[in-house]
């Protein structure tokens, strides 16, 4: 396709975006699709010969909308927000135009100073530390397993270059809480340490959050045995409840057994812009990493999660290679991202963050952040209220864990009520909840924060929710 | 930013990109750009205030541009093209548009469902077996880490829900050569196998492809010192040279030790859509993955990588994790791509290749890919008869090895001549090629492949590289 074409193209599929963004509250949230729907429209060979663009507008509009969760609408509370503003959209749009490739400094001197400057803008605007450097990953899941296996490494004395994790004699062990994220889980497999050696420490009944007391009777029954603790992931803001685990008293724990402090803020990173909840990380000047993602509540079109660490040479020892064919003249005065990461090859991702900023503005952001807050505690203050519903946990971000219990229900009877009210609501098309267990008993969390939804969206939600569980309960 | 803001900016965006686009030939090749210099010219702090998008497009113009090595220039021959299709590129801003969250099926069915059915398209253009399943990842780098992460955890009867890596008794050991790409170095690292069990097999000194008669020596060795065979990579298309492993003879050593055999064919993938090329996989059905990357040469917009595997059972039990908030009742009939790799969440990748095929068309398709090939064996025929000059490697695919030896340079002089005269055309601005280091000699690589690399480019370059290897002659 050459450029004539695709302004021709571009041109519609932009008047297209505007159109549908503009109609989303018109559609149901929720897909309606069924399984295999979406696939049993599509024909089973790629084309042998072009298409007209007119096609696949068509196709876009009657095939791939409907079979879409819409999670751009402001009726949408499920699992965290996955905002994609539309000036990161245009970043990521100029990306793609540009079609830079960055596998070294060289190939796109932009590519890699943009994002130089963009994560320390956003360190800056959070809070971090100053000498914390970051880096853009794709998902939390991806930094986690960078920082544990960065962690591994450190306390192995780089074994990669040896034996590797199989030669060494006594186990490394990781700790975190059982509320903690399924990615960490997933990343102390993948890097090897073996689910025996992943400690689920103690939780606060109430909070949900590590207690730390528990995390040091742990640590010393570990040493004793002649186990290494080679790190700690300490949740700010889980994914359950958004419960915050108390990294200023977990630091010197970890200090003391010279761990690895890795710290999992993605939901709850978008915070940090407003420096009222700055005291979610106190104590951050002991750990080592924190990941958070702006293509969660922030808004930045997804993929894009940011990985600061206190030290980014571990990162590059663990990670760097230098073929030949990628070295240059300039490689002692530049940044390598290639070595920060798993990755060799990087998208020019920093551009939509750069243009969300600067389109939007910073003030613009943190008067949104707040507002949802405000939303979250109205909500939590209306639901305390009303007789038959509980506020399951405390509400410390925009996410309310919430439940409808209606007298003389057993365990089985509140959970079938549960998921049929949910269940309801959700396959009405008019809202999203996500029914979440705790302590293992269904509930749902209402995690507000897209990027419309307005004081009388929530206003409308609760209302939903209300005549959703009482036409559950009278059958 | 609201809709209608997006789409007078969307407008000027697409305009500023058709123009860009098609003044790429005038720009230089290479970057110009100094360390730090785009940093340099970026405020220090983000702004409070939205800014105009006049003054976005201004710097794309001024800053981000000329700090851009232009790998969508005809006259782009360094690394491995990496060309990003305008027609991909709707399909990305397809996927930006509607902000899709991929992170179960529910969440958006048809983001896994187009996925499903353009791997599975691929699949058949590029003849593997029809039994074999796909994925998207972001690069081969990625790829390599989980193919091998999943042979470990087979070849320990998955050892991740016990002590991990760090409880085996009998050290794991891996196999590929020398010339395997650096990301399989670093993927053996990091899945903690440690170097020490790396082996790098001999290779053919005329065909840099790994020698199976060397595979089956150090096999034997290992076994006999109480190793554990557990995963051959096996390049199809080397970085270097476009060496290719031979895989049919490979395979049944593998099997014999029940080692997992991945296929790198990042570069070479590309080619399976021409039949007559199908060769480069024969022995293939006994093979257990294969990694290409769309991004490189057939030009979809970076990142899109496709893992195929035999069998995804084995990816899905190492990878899967099912935390209650992301269930639903049709788990049991839907695919789970956050189970095929390591990040949970997941982009709407599936839409670029989804517009690039459909827009292009699979045959304009084949027959860019046989003018590049055509081009490369055109370039060899004249360096083989040129005075001086010398082909290093076969030209299998589309990148051609060579270097220019005057007489009378010794080993020192001759790597000071080839890195003076790549340096001159490359800082020229009038092409690109790669410098490498082969059999410990600088020789030069051109890869040819930009989408719109004519034969005329072609013999633009040729000309460039006599005169500069000329004038670098003449001192």
């Amino acid at each position: 396709m050459g450029p004539e074409e695709f302004r021709a193209a571009g041109h519609e599929l932009i008047d297209w975006i505007a159109d549908y963004r503009a109609r989303i509250p018109e559609l149901p949230v929720q897909a309606q699709t069924k399984p295999g729907e979406v696939a049993g429209k599509l024909p089973r060979n790629a084309p042998e010969e072009a298409e007209p663009f007119s096609r696949l507008l068509a196709d876009l509009e009657s095939i791939v909308v409907p079979g879409v969760t819409q999670v751009q609408h402001p009726r949408y509370f499920g699992w965290f927000p996955a905002n994609s503003t539309l000036s990161s959209a245009l970043g990521d749009l100029a990306s793609a135009g540009i079609g830079a490739l960055g596998i070294t400094w060289q190939s796109a001197p932009a590519l890699t100073e943009v994002e130089e400057v963009v994560v320390e803008w956003l360190r800056e605007l959070t809070g971090l530390p100053g000498s914390w450097k970051g880096v853009i990953q794709d998902t939390a899941s991806t930094a986690c397993l960078v920082a544990l296996l960065v962690a591994r490494e450190r306390a192995t004395d780089y074994s990669e270059v040896r034996g590797g994790l199989q030669a060494e004699s006594a186990p490394l062990t990781v700790y975190t809480t059982e509320h903690a994220h399924s990615s960490v889980v997933k990343a102390v497999a993948l890097a090897g340490f073996g689910r025996d050696n992943l400690r689920l420490v103690g939780v606060d009944p109430v909070t949900y959050a590590m207690r730390p007391d528990e995390l040091a009777k742990v640590l010393e029954e570990d040493i004793k045995a002649g186990h290494r603790p080679a790190a700690v992931v300490v949740s700010v803001g889980t994914t359950g409840t958004t419960a915050v685990d108390p990294l200023a008293e977990i630091v010197p724990l970890a200090q003391q057994y010279g761990m690895w402090v890795h710290i999992d803020a993605a939901m709850a990173g978008s915070a940090l812009l407003l420096p009222e909840m700055r005291w979610l990380i106190d104590g951050i000047e002991g750990a080592d990493s924190l990941n958070w993602n702006p293509h969660k509540w922030l808004g930045t079109l997804g993929d894009c999660s940011l990985l600061y660490v206190a030290d980014p040479a571990y990162l590059i020892r663990v990670m760097s290679t230098n073929p030949s064919y990628l070295r240059s003249a300039v490689d002692g005065e530049v940044t390598q991202y290639r070595d920060w990461g798993i990755p060799l090859g990087r998208r020019f991702r920093a551009l939509k963050l750069w243009f969300q900023l600067r389109l939007d503005g910073v003030e613009a952001i943190r008067a949104r952040l707040r507002r949802d807050l405000d939303n979250a505690r109205w909500l939590a203050g209306q639901v305390e209220a009303a007789p038959g519903w509980r506020v399951l946990a405390p509400v410390v971000l925009q996410t309310v864990v919430l439940r409808h219990e209606p007298a003389g229900l057993d365990a089985d009877g509140l959970n079938a009520h549960t998921l049929a009210w949910t269940d309801a609501v959700n396959t009405s098309g008019a809202a999203l909840v996500t029914p979440t267990l705790l302590d293992g008993v269904w509930s749902v969390r209402v995690s507000i924060g897209a990027e419309n939804t307005e004081r009388s969206d929530v206003e409308h939600l609760w209302r939903l929710l209300q005549h959703a569980a009482e036409a559950a309960e009278a059958g």
